[in-house]
């Protein structure tokens, strides 16, 4: 999916909403357990309750690779069932040599060799270009390379001086020399709300994929205030607060309820940009 | 695997020799196409003909991600076949915020979640503590923390300078305080020998995970003279330089060659330590 195309679903669907698949089978309701593969059917049923109220999903391939080939099955299967309208995101944090990241690359973009193509992957960025830019190769699919992220480890390293910027500064102005804001993504962390006047001096139209509101304790209102552009430029995940919202059999509506508020508030500020 | 055990091995098979499983469905010997899973019964006749060399084997997960499920059940029956006295890597490069690592942690290290045990992961540091910690608390299992690796793009933030110091030497130095040199080793690349020297003020014990000797163009002898300790502290990859040492009948045979070749120089070396 290219920018202008994830534009127009935010405009149609009048939400910057991600929704993150972070599918713990220990998290499932009970009632799950029985059928052959509990987590797809979780979500299955959580995307059909809440596709018309984001415009990505985010799925996190720890909780799939946790359970072995199983889980890999489940993960499979998920991005097949994904709806082709919205941007899907694989969570993965890849980053290696150039050959490696082109079997990563191969792995989340290349569908004739993984049966799977997302329209997008998470990098880490620590060893730089080469090991970005082989996932750039594949039209239309984008790098969220990390800049900013929202655990307390982040100042470990990413907050460190180098020379006057910190260094998830200099990540995203070296980053613009791989790619422009058509295939480039930032994920910058919802809970430091000033952080993103600096991202933005940097990054003035990317999209910024913004985890940690919700259980993670960011505020909508002040992600929106700081990091929003004329385009939107955001994607704000949601994970726990929407999926486990119920563990009952109402999981997959109160799921959708708690997603239709959420868009709600979306709504209210897309109408002070679009 | 502890460290004693590891030393332990070292000093048996004289060795201190890692073979990464990097295993490229595109480039192993045609003939072994017809098999029902070709990549791993070219990685059991390579550790077959090459366990009594090599005190370590290394699986490149990328290689084993890019075929889909198939290649995941590739890597779970390869992880199955690897001898217990050889120490165990999954070069998976993962890190995430804390409850996602604790997933990966359960697809690496905990066989009743994924059907895999190995000894260590590799990690990238860019999260920070919390995103490393989840790992350290299986015991006798080990971080590889990327530090200096030996990509061109390694230039971009590992030598940036951070104060006095270059990134990826802070990196060592913080990761001091989540585990010492019994659970965490360094990813440290062997194309400059005289960076070891560095290394060594901030990790004098720890062991060395050492990639980019054979195809990548490093030297063991540099290798060997700035970064060996007494209890030799180095894990010295090859990957492409053994496993393809051949393409025809005759690859394990000539991968055995190969290995060989190395241990007879790891051999010499380590004559001078023990």
């Amino acid at each position: 999916m290219d920018r202008k195309a994830l534009i127009n679903q935010i405009r149609l669907k009048k939400s910057f909403l991600c929704i993150g698949l972070d599918t713990d089978i220990n998290k499932i309701p009970k009632h799950l357990l029985e059928l052959n593969d509990p987590v797809f059917e979780f979500n299955k049923q959580i995307i059909d309750a809440t596709k018309d109220f984001c415009v990505a999903y985010k799925i996190n391939t720890a909780f799939y690779e946790s359970r072995g080939v199983k889980g890999w099955e489940s993960l499979v299967k998920t991005w097949q069932y994904l709806p082709k309208d919205c941007f899907s995101i694989a969570d993965a944090k890849r980053g290696d040599i150039g050959n490696t990241s082109e079997m990563y690359a191969s792995a989340f973009f290349d569908e004739a060799s993984s049966a799977m193509s997302f329209d997008s992957i998470t990098v880490a960025p620590y060893m730089g270009a080469d090991s970005v830019k082989p996932f750039l190769k594949f039209k239309d699919k984008w790098v969220i390379l990390l800049a900013l992220t929202s655990n307390d480890g982040s100042k470990d390293f990413q907050n460190l001086s180098v020379g006057s910027e910190m260094l998830f500064e200099t990540v995203i102005q070296k980053a613009g020399e791989w790619a422009g804001d058509e295939q480039m993504m930032f994920v910058v962390g919802a809970t430091r709300g000033e952080a993103f006047l600096n991202i933005r001096k940097y990054a003035p139209e990317h999209f910024l994929l913004v985890p940690g509101v919700g259980a993670q304790g960011g505020s909508l209102e002040e992600v929106c205030k700081y990091g929003m552009t004329k385009d939107c430029g955001l994607l704000v995940n949601s994970s726990r607060a929407v999926i486990y919202a119920s563990a009952g059999q109402d999981f997959a509506e109160k799921a959708k309820e708690e997603a239709m508020k959420v868009q709600k508030e979306m709504e209210i500020v897309l109408e002070t940009v679009f």
